[in-house]
């Protein structure tokens, strides 16, 4: 792995825990009974730990769409052309796509990131990391090199620092493909051993048909294809995609700065999970965000043994069931920072 | 049941399906896949419905917390004594309390409403609509008249009226009455017949003694004071609590104001239940915000048919759980009233 991958991979930490204990100490203190707000109170403790402060902030959080074509597109395998990632592109500049709707009422900072869009952007007012004009075709030759995959990674890694220095306490994580859910089924698939048939879903809204051929294509990668399932920079170049691989990298950068990551539905979860092998402590800074319909989100909950704030039944991608779920997130927080304790509203606590 | 109380429930109607169809259609037609927003898509749909507008609106939210003393607190059924409510009326009225810092989050109005506070509370800014100083204790007597069971209801549609007059656009339920999850209890056995056993759970935080005490207490009140299971003003006099029959009627005064009323825990579900005895056609108002951990909730849930919002294995009450569900209701509206549709944008329907 490169140098500046190893650096920050390097100051990932596990949580600090005299800032758990602090909060939690103080949560127990609060004007309710005791671990009567539930996971709103395991949130707040994490967060404390993350953050490395006993009253941590989540606002404003900052959101990182990450944008990337796939060649394996051209099986078939979507029920939209490769055309509408640009499109929607063009939406969210526009700020009429959900994510823009979800990120304006949570007040945050969001970031649209080419890191491998087929057509040139160069007139949008978006982050340009573009590491090649979207993923070969993986069901013919592996998705992008080695190197390549290395700088899809530190493209997300640098997202992550730029966005932490402009403000944002906290990133959700979510992207723009069409084809993405055949790519993140044959990762997941590569990393878990799991057969594409438990793993494939329906994407944007294909036929049965065609969701039996979106199987066989993705077995058929990862028979010729061969990715290591030891090595995730291997399975990430083999059968990966450009913005897959910027979502890990958004991962480890947010880790190593302390800051918290909000992950959505099934690409998001998948590219938690490329970081979790990469760094396994990064776990401890994921918060999943929702249960997405796509079979393979179970799988990849399952193996983070993971479970995610909200179950709305979310199939969109773009960041927002992860964007949806960050107010309970932001709840946790205020809880511990402002709630009274039973000392100062001069309340009785024993029967 | 009194003239007042029939007037408000003979203008709950069903939910109108031309707003309905007309959100439906609109929602087909924005930048994400068809159904892709799962239960937000629901929710936008419902709203339409009740507001009888395709594009509703539900901010600024208000929140009503009904207060409210019991009898059968003497029976040692609660970790916390009888002050406690008013000691968080008056964290309340100071911002201190769990439903202040979610409300604050929200931007809700608030307002505590004294029903039935065994204690004077006339210098404190809150609304007064005292129907009795406490219940009487259900263990010995009947909780209160039918009267007083039609004048707590009554409180409860009046709060509602007077809070969408300030501008409320939807209504959170919430209560503050130590003792009041036993009363829920009692309410649920009697209107379903189930046994407190399966009802029953440890409130703010009661032993696994002191819990056989209040399944005990439960299951001999129902035996003593025979509420009529098919008479829900019968069930609410007998062993019921003032705050719970005024969030009762702050449902039927909402559903009658074409208002949504997002419910909070136990408590507000015992309520609803009761209300949708009172009123089938409320149910269609109602949208449940979290699964309780109080196991009579679920017993409500499933006679309802609901699926709550959230389950974030919440106990708290005093509204804190619709409160934290409240923005994915927004969301929901934000969805339908601000996204672009596919024309807008530009964007390709067809692979």
């Amino acid at each position: 792995m490169s140098a500046f991958i190893e650096d920050r991979v390097s100051k990932i930490q596990p949580l600090e825990q005299e800032s758990m204990e602090q909060a939690k100490a103080h949560l127990d203190q609060l004007t309710k009974p005791i671990g009567s707000l539930g996971k709103l109170e395991q949130l707040a403790i994490q967060l404390a730990g993350i953050t490395q402060k006993p009253f941590p902030e989540v606002t404003p959080p900052g959101i990182l769409v990450f944008a990337g074509d796939h060649g394996v597109v051209e099986e078939g395998v979507s029920a939209f052309p490769k055309e509408v990632t640009v499109q929607m592109i063009h939406n969210f500049v526009n700020g009429g796509a959900a994510i823009n709707v979800f990120g304006r009422q949570i007040g945050a900072i969001l970031r649209v990131i080419d890191v491998g869009v087929a057509s040139e952007l160069d007139t949008l007012d978006i982050w340009k990391y573009k590491v090649k004009p979207g993923t070969n075709n993986f069901a013919r030759e592996d998705a992008m090199t080695r190197q390549e995959a290395e700088e899809s990674i530190k493209a997300g890694i640098e997202s992550s620092e730029r966005i932490i220095a402009e403000g944002a306490k906290l990133i959700i994580i979510g992207e723009m493909g069409i084809g993405n859910t055949t790519c993140s089924s044959a990762i997941v698939s590569a990393l878990t051993g799991l057969d594409p048939e438990q793993l494939v879903g329906k994407g944007t809204g294909i036929s049965d048909e065609s969701k039996l051929q979106k199987i066989q294509v993705v077995r058929d990668a990862i028979s010729a294809r061969k990715p290591d399932r030891k090595d995730p920079l291997d399975v990430l170049s083999k059968v990966g995609g450009l913005e897959v691989g910027a979502m890990a990298g958004a991962i480890l950068g947010a880790a190593a700065s302390h800051v918290p990551v909000l992950v959505d539905g099934f690409i998001a979860s998948a590219a938690a999970l490329l970081a979790v092998r990469i760094c396994p402590t990064a776990k401890e800074y994921l918060i999943m965000g929702h249960r997405s319909v796509e079979p393979g989100q179970g799988a990849i909950l399952e193996e983070l043994e993971q479970v995610p704030l909200l179950d709305l039944q979310l199939r969109l991608g773009e960041g927002s069931g992860a964007a949806v779920a960050f107010p309970l997130v932001e709840a946790a927080t205020r809880m511990i920072r402002e709630m009274a304790t039973f000392s100062q509203a001069g309340i009785s606590t024993e029967a």
